[in-house]
């Protein structure tokens, strides 16, 4: 079984979190891959740098400054903060982007109503090379960041790459598909954050959405789940960065999403 | 036979010269590995966010804040534009800092005189996980980065990675160094861009310092050269960014070092 766990922005930003969560990841048993979001620090970077923050109805876009500061923030501070933190876990990290060894291509989201600049929809995960990795017993770390065959690197949605990444590999390996975030699981009231449900299938998500339990922000977290179960993922979860060996290990933490 | 090419900052640092030169390297066969120097963004960005480059006697120092800008200029933004562009020129390439599959491991610089921050000594080269990239057909695109046992990263001199991770493959392979620059190879004459010389060795190297027309920054390029060649490297060029494909192929452009 790979493990492929997503971590968000949220403990990206706080470092004595993202610290203490790499300590959790580290000790997960077999073979492995990481998953980060980005995190406020490209916004704050981006408005020292005097870039502005562009929105269309709503949205942000990424044009070529903004993804020039998401390509440093995300794929140079970020991803080998964590790197060099894994490696003194003694957890044999290597930083990716969806360009290094070809590992995530993509094309430029077409310009329908919106343009969102450089941003990328994942066309093929090189599954091969990142078995190559993890049969040499070493950690991808994925930045969320993919690439074209033009030269350009495009900013990726870090949930869909590491559904992306755990569909890819599963006609090599079971895999089992983890995101982690600052709750400990997905609830069914948001004011109480014990409020865990234990298990989601097709049938009571749609009743926990109809009743407004499940709305915004976790609807495409969820579908892009049930779609990678359904692309044969064999396993996901959904629990809090601090339970992630727990979720592992006892399955006694988070919400478990089945068909 | 391996080439490992390193290219310097002003190449690095003019977008057209890049390009020209990354579809050189892009023709060389058979394995290769390009080491890249930094150039003067990093110093551009620090001054952007209101981060001072401290110089002690003369020499800059890495301080926090300078480290994580060049992390993220070296690391990110200048190494990711090179994979993306070598992909375009179907050159499977992958970015490395020394962290990454704990390629290059160092030690921050012992504090004598001048405490220079967080600057790396390389300790070890990583040749087996290097070699596993190379049997892939992989071409490792190394960052001026590596890393310490601590969790740190450091700045590290192009040159002197360049020559370490030559050092390190030739137990595996005979390799080749080419160091690229904007010269046509090293000068007899600095006013006379044609003066090239043809060969140096330990002889007309003396020769040539005893009567000042070797000098300056290219002594501890060409020590680098001379001491890699006495550690197993199989030949060391020194050639025009635009010339390496002549250099390689025909051996008619640069100058070769020897002992």
């Amino acid at each position: 079984m790979v493990n492929i766990v997503k971590i968000g922005g949220n403990v990206i930003d706080n470092p004595e979190k993202l610290r203490s969560f790499l300590g959790e990841f580290s000790k997960i048993k077999g073979p492995k891959i990481l998953v980060h979001g980005g995190g406020k620090i490209a916004t704050k970077m981006a408005k020292d740098l005097g870039i502005e923050t562009k929105m269309v109805e709503g949205r942000r876009i990424t044009d070529e400054d903004m993804r020039d500061v998401v390509t440093m923030v995300y794929g140079g501070l970020v991803n080998k903060q964590i790197v060099a933190r894994l490696q003194a876990n003694n957890c044999n990290a290597i930083g990716l982007t969806g360009a290094d060894g070809k590992s995530i291509l993509a094309q430029k989201r077409p310009v329908k109503n919106i343009d969102y600049g450089f941003v990328g929809d994942i066309l093929e995960v090189n599954a091969p090379f990142i078995k190559l990795l993890l049969d040499a017993e070493i950690v991808p770390v994925f930045a969320p960041l993919t690439f074209d065959m033009n030269g350009d690197m495009l900013n990726t949605n870090a949930d869909t790459q590491a559904s992306a990444v755990a569909t890819g590999l599963s006609s090599f390996f079971p895999t089992n598909l983890v995101y982690c975030f600052e709750k400990k699981g997905v609830l069914s009231n948001l004011e109480d954050d014990d409020s865990v449900i234990d298990e989601l299938n097709p049938t009571n998500y749609e009743s926990f959405k109809s009743q407004g339990v499940i709305y915004e922000g976790m609807i495409p977290k969820l579908d892009n789940a049930f779609a990678a179960l359904r692309s044969g993922v064999s396993q996901v979860t959904i629990c809090h960065a601090d339970e992630l060996q727990m979720a592992l290990e006892t399955g006694n933490a988070g919400t478990k999403i089945t068909l």
